[in-house]
């Protein structure tokens, strides 16, 4: 049993941004960075001095590793300005920048703070696939990483395991992967654009115009069964069940509840949160859930009196389509064991009764780590102001939505819930 | 001018502990933490279950550089048995633990949790010097380390500053060097366990032992001022001046002041917090102050409603010789210029009037950076109970002490005042 915990003062987010996500050569971490500010500012209706931030606080995972440079806080701080006001960085692997969203969070409700800025980071495309994979794997605990465990490894069996204990197959993975193809399009910061569909269109054309043979898929399915099309990675984890390498930054305004409406008509509030850690796949019995999952979801309903079935959408971290299977249930959205036929009725898409990745997930809308877990919030933040335009949740009156961001094999992972009053 | 800030709840630490310094071929970051967390846990007189800590804060620089592997928060947690609690890493260069501590603050003040363990850790001893040097390097900004700019060289940049500006000159760096060698002794922590003047009588007994040419340096300046013996690093920074590889841990009990004598008779206050950010060398008019240390120390007086010359004792930064002087001048407990006359004038050693760096300060404690905020705050705890033996400050009443951490090139600095009531 989780002990139920309240803030002392409320917060909410009067602004945010984010950068485009990908692969951009030409663009760096300041850069990125940069842009995502710029669209906060913009952002906040009643605008904001930078002069008035108290504070930065900034998830990045590793650009130790993929760019030879740590000490990210004070650097940002320089570009936007708020320098000499202190500037921390927080790690948590993939969910390093949910744990600044954290931070600002109690750097405010504790009193000592009122205007917080809270942002994440990673770039990583400057460096090659196997060195990414080198780097990500310093995120594992020592017993998976050092002993050659990389992260599709990792998924791959936790999705064996759940095949073997729920009775589910390579075609429910199938369906998370059509789902997000299906919303990235509709999200104009996303990595991938196109739909499975138009994938299929695409190879099919290319193929025409080359005079190669033609492959006529029948549909998208027996597209991700091919595996010229989709190769594995680490059975069952083919390319398409992966989220990509990426590029990009994110960020939030977060001010005191009671000065909400001094920058923006519509801020949205912060109902819920929650955090918690894990050891490892070497300490579980059931690779089948994340139990800092469930830990950090029974805090983020603790505080918010609210119940998974009053989640009306979520992000949740899908960097294996396996993961979104185990979160949906570890959330409470569905029960054990039940969270891929939920997929496979349809009960997840963007028209379903349970919206998961509306922003196209880490799959498709690009997973550039420390810049992940405010990127899944400003998607909620986004739909909870209905400025979704093509991907906005079909549901009226929209007011609680939640974010979910995991980092290593489970070693740490977040629950925030939003709502707007 | 630095708003006046203030904590909605008050903080107590109740417990704290640190691993020996040193260079351990033998021991690792897990070893280490244990060593200190089994300290902390018998100083808590009225005992602590473990399983009764909310949260972890765990400082690290960059244990992915110097050990290849990243996400910290989640292995200590498993070893000190706190899963699925949360577990947060805080990175800010060799400041890390000082945002450990301080995100620690927040979230008791936040009134979200009540007990939270923060520390830090570092493991650099592994690696060669180069490699140390090349690490450490990657907490400069970008248009620092990438331009071949290594700390001694950015501190010997200072000194060169600092000693056009005021008139000082190497025989006043020695002074702090020979102080922090006298007070390293009287600390079993320490890595450094001999005085100048021992060092002076190991380098003539060895010599005469092996029958080669022996000299017999008149006193510590002497001895110094040898470039065999005190060889140069980067001008004015001789080997002397510059502190050593350390792989070290530091961790620190916090809990709600309301709750603090169910943990212990004597408990210690967080009387101010503060931090400040930088720039780096390339935007400085001027190298021979850090604005970030005023900017921490004035945020940190404010909510104290204490001045420089109310904090009776200090740890403070001196990864170099020059930085002690630099930081005692904008902490304001002397003058800019000042500094290095009154430690010429013996104000700051152990019978001064402003003890600084009982410890032996990072110079001869050691610094295993991302351990080094909490021991800093360590030593400042166990000098205002009074269990600081024969390094234990000689003033009656002794109430209040400051801990002040530099992180990079003045990126990140904190500076933190506790009192005993």
């Amino acid at each position: 049993m989780v002990k139920k915990r309240k803030l002392g003062r409320g917060v909410a987010i009067v602004g945010a941004g984010m950068s485009k996500f990908g692969m951009f050569k030409d663009k760096d971490s300041k850069d990125l960075f940069t842009e995502a500010f710029n669209e906060m500012t913009a952002s906040v209706n009643k605008g904001i001095d930078p002069n008035d931030i108290d504070a930065l606080y900034l998830g990045n995972f590793s650009n130790d590793f993929f760019m030879h440079q740590s000490h990210w806080g004070p650097i940002i701080a320089d570009i936007i300005g708020t320098v000499p006001k202190p500037a921390t960085r927080t790690e948590g692997a993939c969910a390093s920048s949910a744990l600044a969203f954290r931070e600002g969070i109690f750097a405010i409700a504790s009193g000592f703070y009122d205007i917080v800025l809270v942002g994440g980071l990673e770039e990583m495309s400057k460096r090659t696939t196997e060195e990414v994979a080198e780097g990500l794997a310093l995120a594992t605990v020592p017993y998976e990483g050092r002993a050659g465990f990389t992260f599709p490894g990792v998924f791959g069996a936790i999705a064996t395991a759940y095949f073997e204990k729920y009775g589910a197959n390579r075609e429910h993975l199938m369906n998370v992967t059509i789902k997000s193809h299906n919303n990235a399009p509709l999200n104009p910061k996303a990595q991938f654009k196109l739909t499975i569909r138009d994938m299929m269109n695409v190879k099919v054309e290319s193929a025409k115009k080359k005079g190669l043979p033609v492959t006529e898929w029948i549909d998208e399915k027996d597209f991700l069964r091919d595996p010229r099309a989709n190769p594995v990675v680490a059975w069952p984890m083919h390319l398409y069940d992966c989220c990509p390498i990426s590029d990009g930054a994110s960020c939030m305004l977060l001010v005191a509840e009671e000065i909400a409406k001094n920058f923006t008509d519509a801020p949205i509030y912060v109902a819920g949160i929650g955090q918690g850690s894990g050891r490892g796949l070497h300490a579980c019995k059931d690779f089948t859930y994340f139990e800092a999952t469930r830990y950090a979801a029974q805090e983020a309903y603790g505080m918010s009196n609210l119940k998974p079935e009053d989640i009306q959408f979520a992000e949740v971290h899908d960097c294996f389509s396996i993961a979104e299977l185990l979160h949906i249930e570890d959330l409470g959205f569905f029960e054990p064991g039940e969270g891929y036929k939920a997929v496979a009725d349809g009960l997840t898409r963007l028209n379903g009764t349970k919206p998961i990745n509306t922003s196209g997930g880490l799959k498709c809308k690009g997973h550039p780590v420390g810049a992940t877990g405010i990127s899944q919030l400003y998607e909620v933040w986004t739909q909870l102001r209905g400025k979704a335009g093509k991907r906005q949740v079909p549901i009226d009156d929209l007011r609680v939505g939640g974010a979910h961001n995991l980092g290593g094999t489970g070693g740490t992972c977040t629950f925030t819930i939003l709502e707007r009053r």
